[in-house]
């Protein structure tokens, strides 16, 4: 019997909402008999001998005055996290979120405290999901789970498995470091990416695209910029007898829409010529939930990685590479025959 | 007969490109026997007994040391200005383009310059056309166009019309005074509005909407804003053999897009309850020529202006209510009847 | 304290399932105190002084013999039935879905059965509601509620209230009779309607356009089809002045998609021209739930009928003019002003 | 020099008016220095030695009594042909469209007097691009080929090149024979199928897609009532791994709209869950030139079959089996390195 890969999180926003509440969903799946290949929206049922409900957390942390403290469970549904709750019923983790490394604090002496609160808590992985652009963050969370020897998973752009000499001294202490930037599980990129590699295979000469991104959850609130004036121009231009204004928003140049929640929506436009010169034009909108976009990659990540600590492998682990945005060495140097023998090899059968 | 309206333009930009070849074009159907009636995209066939073919530009002011001194033909295909060349053959107009009021040079000495070559070049009405958010010089203009006896039309946001003082002052003058901020021909939020008003009536309840809009001219970038870093995070994630990345843009939350040139792009998304609250969601994609948008609005605004100056009206002309996003008043001040009876007090048979 | 309007129902499909389905949500939402004001897709929460969840169903007819003898909560989600469970819980109606007026039997002999179980149902009103098409079961309904008093509502094009004998004798009777065919609450129709009409009143010339239905429903099965009556009438509901109709295709079913339950889905295409001759283009995508499109509708109708009956009206009532797509002598003839005086004098109070 | 690739043409619909418009309009743009690597739309700038315009029709057959008698370059613009005029100015060809094979004579007679035509017209290619559903005329078109030593390509679904008997009488002419059914250079079929492929490969479950298929040509006059088996073929061109069919709907011509003329609009819908049976849906419009889409490959299948018969290849060639729908032995007999093989055969300097 596979005991569960356990799990601390740095950062308790939308996606770890999204994972704990997956996790729950799959296990009771499960508990009812459905198999794991039938399982909706998982590429890969088991992992290392870990199915996707095989996954505890034991800690977590967060710098939220509203977080810490709170049962985990309480703790996912905090605003500004709005993740939709899925209706599955969650059982107390006994996890409490502790407060995660502060900025303000004496950066050795928390990763000290970080790397004991991770060591007791018995974590095998220590997943960084914190905000995007902070990298002395990243770095200090990296310096703990090394220091506690806990396989490190990077959800973010910041530089971790790409800093050679970080990477290093993980191989030398013996441990799985899995990073950086994850992938969506399906996003605009892909999507677009896709669509553009089509046009060029079939010899469609490309005219113009543009790609347009929207959403209403933090990320999205961090990217906004002015255009507040205008906005309320363009608001008072609708404003008409039974019309709630409070439910509409104009965005004359930018995406953040708080009504979407944690949804983001794509536009997609690509235009080219055929034969002749004659036009091509694809419209195209897309959809998503953007944490379970990202807990969707989340949950085979962590799997890796405890699989890899388990099997003693160290660094970097292939299986990882298409997962991220930025694998260390860059996604031509691992091939799909790398990943495949990858995976494989966190087998419990192939040790 | 009619004498044609004769028109200086402030601002030589993409709406007066339009202006100039749409002319042409009608003028055209019309040497081809084509009836006013039949004019496509026109709504108003004749105001104050001038057809929208009835305009002459005899005045324009720039700038741009790339327009100025350049034949006004010319001058409208100058970069930035980037709305098509429609094919139809312009015959030289004898306009070069002057030197507008600058910002650097003593006010009062360019409104005294701006008006006696208002005074020389014989037109009756000038045109504010100048990029949205420089009150100085709509007000500059202004003074000049009162000084020298001259309609004024201001296209754009900046405080003319609404300015009470000014209006008394052109009053007295016996000048007609038409602004603020034109109303597109058709438009993202009369789209908009019609759709939200339609829920409202119907009984549809609103739950959420946004409004998205881009484009390509300088309307546009003026409305850009950072995201540089991020952008190129994405275009780069779309990097790929025989994809040429120079033809892709990818905005995460903004709307320049050159490649759409002098088109605008926008994107509606309207989501309501009906019955025991189910949904009902509409999607809607929008896509005009932005110039084109306003020079069908400018040709009525200035032969509103014309026929207003020839029928010795003064101050704000009632016909241009609705085609302005800020008239004076407020439009619930100007009733449909209003508005009507100033067209018909325009006619020549009127007065 | 208002009496609910007894109704018996003609038909047991998604309408049905949408109607009572609804009814006791609004019932639940009441009774935790949300005032009718603020109830979500509701226009008129009173009508005649009946509040959207004073409507008792009282008897049920149909034909098909999986429901006939059921209890009228399971017959409605009986196949193919498809209008989705909205998780209220539905207590037991007492009704049990009795055998309609067949095909095959006397038809004199089946009016008298149906109006003898009108009357000993109670029943003040008779909403006919069973698939277009049919019209001798129209006609047959319509006697069998005049017979016994009762009023009658047609949601189907069949004619009934525009049948002029059959109106007279109902108006000879001193009994209501409300039809003919339901107008969606917010439908393809309504929405291409308003676009063309702002294309039109913008002075944008119609190049063309196109509409296309699908839906994976009974109806949108029968549609396949027939198809050409409904295009016909489909492009009358978009007639309207300065509208091309030669140059609008409606295709009301582009195709019946099973995976869409009841859901409909419209595309509308819209291009024009506008200021010399440049192009303005419009797609929208309309996604609604077809049966709540008519439930939210028959609601009105329903109580309109009812509250007629009470107040001794006789024959057509004006209040529904709008509610109709064919009321007896067209729209033009009821005027805003005569609606609303009919939805006044149905008020308990008026009387 | 390379000679270029006479062809004769069975059919002369908008795919002839295409392929002659283009092959001009590509000539000019060689004639202005243009490199053929630049061509716009192109993706194989020579084939056997033959660069896109390298090809003279030299015949040409049709029954439209419009069409026959008429020089070519008048008679692809009859109607119902209404493939745009792309305004590049058509030489003579000095090509006289005689009379097809017609279904009234005796076939026998037929094909000796059209293989006497082919042989005295000097055609290295007979391309058959008659509507859908004609199986004996593409029957007796091919026979006419073969008896005239003239390689065959069947642009159609009509069973030619999968007719194994026909298929070894080719061979043992030494005559290529290049069938059956045209695929798309970019069609509905292919954007459809790489975005199932995509949700497959990403582990998104799907929940139900479907595809809408209208336009304005008399393809989509004739399919209006077909659609049964065009239904099944479009749906087989989805069919790949991880892809569940059954919750599919494809609906080949959901509207016939003469507005649209030549071009094609496709609407399609995917859902599918991802993470937490948490939604993912993308809604896509794809507009193309319907007969620039045949004629871009028909301009590969003409130089294969013409290098091929210079090259003295016989019966099937390998290098068009991804250009077809249905190749003889089907997709899979055709590994990506077999095709490139066969293209390389084909060069010159290969024999």
């Amino acid at each position: 019997m596979t005991h569960s890969a356990k799990v601390a999180v740095a950062g308790v926003g939308n996606n770890i909402s999204a994972l704990t509440q997956g996790i729950r969903y799959y296990a009771n799946l499960a508990a009812q008999g459905v198999p794991a290949e039938e399982f909706p929206g998982i590429k890969r049922p088991e992992i290392g001998g870990l199915s996707v409900y095989d996954v505890e957390i034991v800690a977590a942390y967060d710098i939220d005055a509203e977080k810490v403290g709170s049962e985990l469970n309480e703790a996912v549904f905090q605003a500004p996290n709005n993740y939709p709750r899925l209706g599955v019923e969650m059982a107390p983790t006994g996890v409490v979120v502790e407060t995660g490394i502060s900025p303000d604090a004496t950066v050795d002496d928390e990763i000290r405290r970080l790397a004991r609160s991770l060591r007791d808590s018995g974590a095998e992985v220590l997943l960084y999901s914190l905000p995007t652009g902070l990298q002395w963050a990243a770095t200090a969370y990296a310096e703990a789970a090394l220091t506690a020897g806990v396989a490190f998973v990077n959800c973010t752009p910041e530089i971790v498995g790409r800093d050679e000499q970080l990477h290093a001294r993980y191989v030398s202490a013996g441990v799985p470091l899995v990073g950086d930037d994850l992938a969506s599980h399906i996003g605009t990129s892909v999507v677009h990416r896709s669509l553009l590699a089509l046009f060029a295979e079939r010899g469609i000469t490309l005219a113009s695209s543009y790609q347009l991104n929207l959403g209403g959850n933090e990320d999205f609130r961090n990217l906004r910029e002015q255009g507040a004036s205008k906005r309320q121009s363009k608001l008072n231009a609708l404003a008409q007898d039974g019309v709630p204004l409070d439910r509409v928003d104009v965005i004359p140049s930018a995406g953040y829409v708080p009504h979407l929640m944690d949804h983001k929506v794509a536009y997609l436009n690509i235009e080219g010529v055929g034969w002749a010169n004659t036009p091509v034009e694809v419209d195209l909108k897309l959809r998503v939930q953007d944490s379970s976009n990202a807990a969707g990659v989340i949950i085979d990540l962590i799997r890796i990685a405890a699989a890899a600590l388990r099997a003693e492998e160290k660094g970097f682990v292939a299986a990882a590479a298409k997962l991220l945005k930025s694998p260390p060495k860059g996604h031509p140097s691992y091939s799909a025959h790398d990943v495949e023998a990858s995976f494989a090899a966190l087998s419990p059968s192939a040790s």
